[in-house]
């Protein structure tokens, strides 16, 4: 990015009809767009809402609350329009398509669904890698493509959003592993487990990273051995987007992981990157401090989706709306300070 | 409010395809509109954004940094669509009408003008009362009027915004004797003051509280003698709002302490009050503390106009779109928790 622009788009803010600096982080984000797209006067039209979808081997190992079907459910869900992400696109404007990137079942064409399947599911990574390396630049590749075709559809805006039943699991792995956090600080409940089940997903976790040890050299060998496909192919969408200059708005604790997973592969990518909300999962504070990133939103949200991207797309464009539509204190006839 | 409706509330909530809670604050807020507006599939589709404008004749003693003309300057910028809260309006679908209740200028007709003035401005209180028992329940039933006739109109749902150069010192003093809080802890500093007029506006506020000490008994007369015209008529339309079953978004540091002026006045208002983001003026946070609330947004906003309520708008339109558009497990075909 060009940060010579900051000094033309601080100035702009601070000639619109507003005591300076008095709407705050409308005022960062608006400055981080401008950079990040290159422009005083940036577009923000088209939005999209990426969210990807896979099955992890781990399930088998009684992490999730809820049985590893679901993923392919709330598929079908999605497509029928029903799931909480189809409501907040809608709201916020924004298409959604649902990539599966490796959900094991074999889904029919549906206009709302893009068909990127790498494998029905991960492996067992309680017993060795996820994902091959092949595998992963794959599902990294795709996402990345995607992120260029909607650049080239003239889409403005990206967001990240998942559905992988046990997925949670994989993410505090890669959180552990990358950023270098105790498992037992950051492992949460997911979609609701009890204590029992929580000591037995720490447990996993650990298990899952000790046997993977010998492969965990470079951030793609961690992505590999410790993610999924949807987190891969997540990650591949914000390196795709960094790369054509597009912004993206990055959902909650497992869209977090692909970022990191992003940003340890290419530094420049935070550049580009949107925390959209901090995540009621436990350990989603402690990531966000170690990123020193503060989300755009605080509304306990834990279901993932895309659902705290797609809300946190609505003040990003109320932020860039302001810098373009906002009248100036000389074309208002507006007085200024008294000093 | 009938409370008897929560049970259903939840149980719907329960039933839509995500884990239960895991939307966190919108269900929260979806259930207090829908308690509000007394049904379990509420309406928000017509929204609006009333603006109350007022001069202050404490701006005399030198609290803002900005002149006193500023007040009409700005709302002609609003009816020229220029100002924040006109982009903001937009953005969040609502309509805006600017309410002319106290300014010092005589506005020409303009469709998006409301004229209830009262006076040219308040008297400065650092000598006596802000405004007279009359002209205080003059204002206050012009802003009631506006919420009965919105509700006549079919609006849903009405956010509250101010324009009044030196107001935050009103403000405060109302806190300071409402809530009994300390001025010098809850004081800031507007719209941008040094610490040396920081330290001028504390003992302004402190001297007013002084001189109306006598007639400080009862809430209607704390919001004469310390308030002004436009928190006089936002405290109305939020009693006229709760009269009529309507909910309201509460703006940030000025259009809470109409709001606490209205819970004085009669505590049922709060089943009605959405109170949209923590501001970034000093004293805010205590205040909602004190009030056991915790405001939707934090976006550092220190604005007014209703920036912060149009903002919050949109979330709350989300809460009430995942409860009337959300698919149900049973529905959707998608498998409960293992358990």
């Amino acid at each position: 990015v060009d940060m010579s622009l900051t000094g033309a788009v601080q100035a702009h803010l601070d000639d619109l009809t507003k005591p300076q600096g008095s709407l705050g982080r409308l005022e960062e984000i608006a400055m981080k767009y401008c950079i990040a797209t290159g422009t005083t006067r940036p577009s923000l039209c088209k939005k999209k809402v990426f969210c990807f979808a896979g099955d992890h081997g781990v399930a088998a190992e009684g992490v999730s609350a809820y049985p590893a079907e679901v993923t392919p459910q709330m598929v079908y869900n999605m497509l029928g329009g029903g799931a909480a992400i189809d409501v907040l696109s809608r709201h916020a404007g924004a298409d959604l398509e649902v990539v599966d990137m490796g959900v094991n079942h074999d889904f029919a064409e549906h206009p709302m669904l893009r068909r990127c399947k790498v494998k029905h599911g991960s492996a067992n990574m309680a017993h060795g890698p996820a994902m091959s390396l092949d595998e992963t630049l794959q599902a990294i590749m795709a996402g990345a493509e995607l992120a260029i075709e909607a650049r080239e559809q003239g889409y403005d805006l990206l967001a990240t959003g998942e559905m992988g039943i046990a997925n949670t699991t994989p993410a505090t792995a890669l959180y552990s592993v990358l950023l270098d956090l105790p498992v037992e600080a950051i492992t949460g409940r997911g979609t609701g487990i009890d204590d029992e089940r929580l000591r037995h997903k720490i447990a996993v976790i650990e298990k899952s990273i000790e046997v993977n040890r010998a492969s965990l050299a470079t951030p793609l060998e961690v992505l590999a051995a410790l993610g999924g496909f949807e987190i891969a192919g997540i990650c591949g969408l914000i390196l795709g987007a960094a790369s054509v200059g597009m912004p993206v708005v990055v959902d909650g604790f497992i869209s977090s992981s692909a970022a990191v997973c992003a940003i340890k592969l290419s530094c420049k990518v935070s550049d580009y990157l949107f925390f959209s909300h901090l995540s009621n999962e436990q350990g989603h504070r402690a990531v966000m401090q170690k990123l020193g990133a503060r989300p755009i939103l605080d509304l306990d949200l834990r279901l993932g989706e895309g659902t705290g991207a797609a809300m946190a797309m609505q003040v990003i464009e109320a932020s860039v709306k302001i810098c373009n539509e906002m009248a100036t204190f000389s074309s208002a006839g507006v007085s200024g300070k008294n000093d």
